[in-house]
């Protein structure tokens, strides 16, 4: 769609990208990792990029927007997978990351810019020896807006459970798109309307969040002689309510190899378990590896893995770069014809289905997986690798998985009403209709949305 | 017995006491609790109380034990239940609260002499934002050495387990009763010989543990319509991973009145849920009570509570003096032939078991539950009161909770054989060989030991 002159003066000195570079980079995340989500958006584009300074450059962008009928998709660190940050019917792309300040923080709590990138925050809490208590292993690029607006766990999840359990976010500040945009705070349950919606319920503008007074994490890595061993061991790890963690991921034996930086770590056919321990109880963490017949076989303190993540050193990355969805970056870098699935595994049994689907799949499903606390009892999550091979197989694989009682969300879709959108009890459609009654926030991204809507302009 | 002149002349310049009042109330602990206990403990007396001023006073007094073949007994705060620092065979005790310097402590970690008051280690850590993970409801006079050799679980536990949980004790260090004592320092695992082992194995000098980094913990009491709907809501709040917690105490309705301070913030008839939440999360903590039918009833702020706990303002004491066995305290004051029991819920169906106890014994055993990690999953654990009718029916009571599944612990015994000691997986019996070679650490303590040990001197 061609701009109209109108939005250009509605945004008056607002800064706006509008070289096609800007506006290829801008409108693209890593929605790549899935084959049938790189045909489907690779082509999509923002026609201009506007670049707030502050709130009320957002609040005049969201006026302009309502205003113009123009649509608008925010944008963050651009670090998700789904299509988050694609604008499908073009328009504007919202790039927050200007918004980025460190609003207050307090013992146990801040307030953050939603543009504020998650390591950032980090940075800026040190001093006072706190931290958030999750990030995504895209940690650097991701903002803490687009964390919690498409996010879900990642490191922190073995003691802190996921962002959508209670009280894991305090409070979300909101900006609506109307001609006269309000400014909406969204306090206890009420950040429901919002969570996991994908960008599409408002613009976040601020984040309230607990925080947690900060460990010194150190790093190891341990290899085992199989998948199976591994998984038990950090299981059990995970349970141990005394060993304060942060971080527990183990890989099976097929995954190593595509973790370069960190293949010489296991030995061949060994499976690799990654660590963040608070440093003094290292020595419990690796009694308990050695009892599950687990070997360490990096260990990096907690002053250098800060200055490594902090990026103060050069050298190995962070570990927490070789986990999580990270993992899937390495893979596909190596081997391009790699995909990955998004799978839950239930606490009852989780170590009985881990190891059916690594017998079951083989060499096609490549485990790796992210052990974390779900609503008091530990279990795992995995982003497994997938060779890939057409759409229908990996359809036929995540009904499989499905029918065993391995929970599956698609990552293979870019339309949210059969992912996050209904599973969280709260009226997020209620809320977007006060929020974005035109229908405005990135048009597509709501299949069934856009029919009502489009009836109700009608 | 008489204390020998050459022990006096080995003790030197250590300071000692030998008034009546002194030997009398450096004999006792809280084993009063029990009216079994008191029968046979009342009357128990040390000949005289050695109180070191240093690690070479401690040393001193072993020397001169072993040497004289005195038996001692180690005292810390006497705030145990079970006789752990009255001196079955008179002899000498051993103070250990002048033992009470902050030896070092850094992030996630801390040793301290073994004779430091809990609350005083928190006072000395507070300008580090540090705090001990857990502490008994004692933590006013309890000693950090004493919660180590006789002490399990307290506030902390809903988020930490127990202080035998793996990596919950870092390091402690040991002076053995020899001629020639020696100074052992305990690591890792071999901590497990000298934890509750009631100070039977050696003198515990320095403790090393790890620390928490503080939260700011703010008081809440909710008041529920019955024992079962707080229950309820105890085991869903303590699986509320994401929302810090420092303790939850669930009193049945016929607690309450005992709790003289704290009735007025439950109706007749209604159960009381006493919690302490990282302050920036209480409002999370009040939606899930909501639900679950609870009243808000009782609000102080964790500045407030800080100060209350450290004696810096008058008024109600912190709510933690109000739940663990400070409740039979409290009950004790008002109706002397109330006793109690220790139990554990299994996880799988704690729930279940609670509603059955409160059923089967109505007025009998008056339950109130200490939620808690239990390796990796939530449970609750138990001190109920009872109300005292005779040794058989207690016997009774505790025979038909064990074979519904309950786990009883007897507090109604002072030896340690049935008790803690066979029920560590370390080897506590070898130790104390090593330790105390003649036998002289608090003998009747353990009863096979005693006779084991006669053979092997004589």
């Amino acid at each position: 769609m061609a701009i109209p002159a109108s939005l250009r003066q509605d945004l008056c000195d607002i800064p706006v990208l509008e070289d096609p570079g800007s506006l290829r980079m801008r409108s693209r995340d890593f929605f790549w990792f899935s084959p049938i989500l790189k045909e489907t958006l690779d082509d999509k584009r923002a026609d201009i990029v506007v670049v707030p300074r502050d709130k009320a450059d957002v609040m005049r962008v969201a006026a302009a927007c309502a205003r113009n009928r123009v649509p608008l998709t925010v944008r963050g660190g651009g670090t998700g997978n789904y299509g988050q940050a694609v604008p499908l019917a073009g328009g504007v792309v919202l790039d927050m990351t200007k918004l980025d300040q460190v609003i207050w923080h307090r013992p146990g709590a801040g307030r953050f810019g939603a543009g504020a990138r998650m390591l950032d925050i980090d940075r800026a809490l040190a001093p006072a020896a706190h931290e958030l208590r999750f990030y995504p292993s895209t940690r650097q690029h991701a903002t803490i807006g687009g964390f919690i607006a498409g996010g879900a766990a990642g490191a922190g999840s073995c003691t802190w459970g996921q962002i959508s359990d209670p009280g894991a976010v305090l409070a979300v500040e909101v900006v609506t798109i109307e001609e006269h945009p309000r400014v909406v705070e969204l306090r206890g349950r009420d950040v429901l309307k919002v969570m996991h919606a994908y960008g599409v319920n408002g613009i976040i503008t601020e984040v309230e969040v607990p925080l947690a007074p900060s460990h010194p994490w150190c790093e190891r890595i341990a290899a085992f002689p199989s998948l199976a061993a591994a998984a038990r061991f950090a299981h059990a790890f995970t349970e141990c309510d005394g060993i304060a963690k942060k971080l527990v991921t183990v890989h099976d034996p097929q995954v190593v190899p595509y973790l370069r930086r960190l293949a010489p770590y296991a030995g061949p056919g060994q499976a690799m378990v990654i660590i963040m321990v608070s440093e003094p109880q290292a020595e419990a963490l690796e009694l308990l590896a050695a009892d599950h017949g687990g070997e360490i076989t990096f260990r990096r303190g907690a002053e250098e893995a800060r200055q490594a993540a902090f990026a103060e050193i050069s050298g190995l990355q962070p570990l927490y770069e070789f986990t999580w969805n990270h993992t899937t970056l390495h893979a596909i870098r190596i081997d391009p014809s790699i995909t990955y699935l998004q799978l839950r595994f239930p606490p009852a049994n989780n170590l009985e289905l881990v190891d059916w689907v690594a017998e079951r799949f083989r060499d096609e499903v490549l485990l790796h997986l992210e052990f974390q606390r779900r609503f008091g009892k530990v279990t795992c999550s995995s982003l497994p690798l997938v060779r890939y091979r057409s759409a229908e197989r990996l359809d036929a694989i995540m009904a499989e998985l499905d029918a065993k009682g391995v929970a599956v969300s698609n990552p293979h879709t870019f339309v949210l009403d059969n992912a996050g959108w209904k599973r969280v009890d709260a009226p997020q459609a209620e809320f977007k209709r006060m929020a974005d009654p035109y229908g405005l926030m990135n048009p597509g991204k709501l299949k069934h949305w856009q029919a009502e809507d489009m009836q109700a302009i009608a």
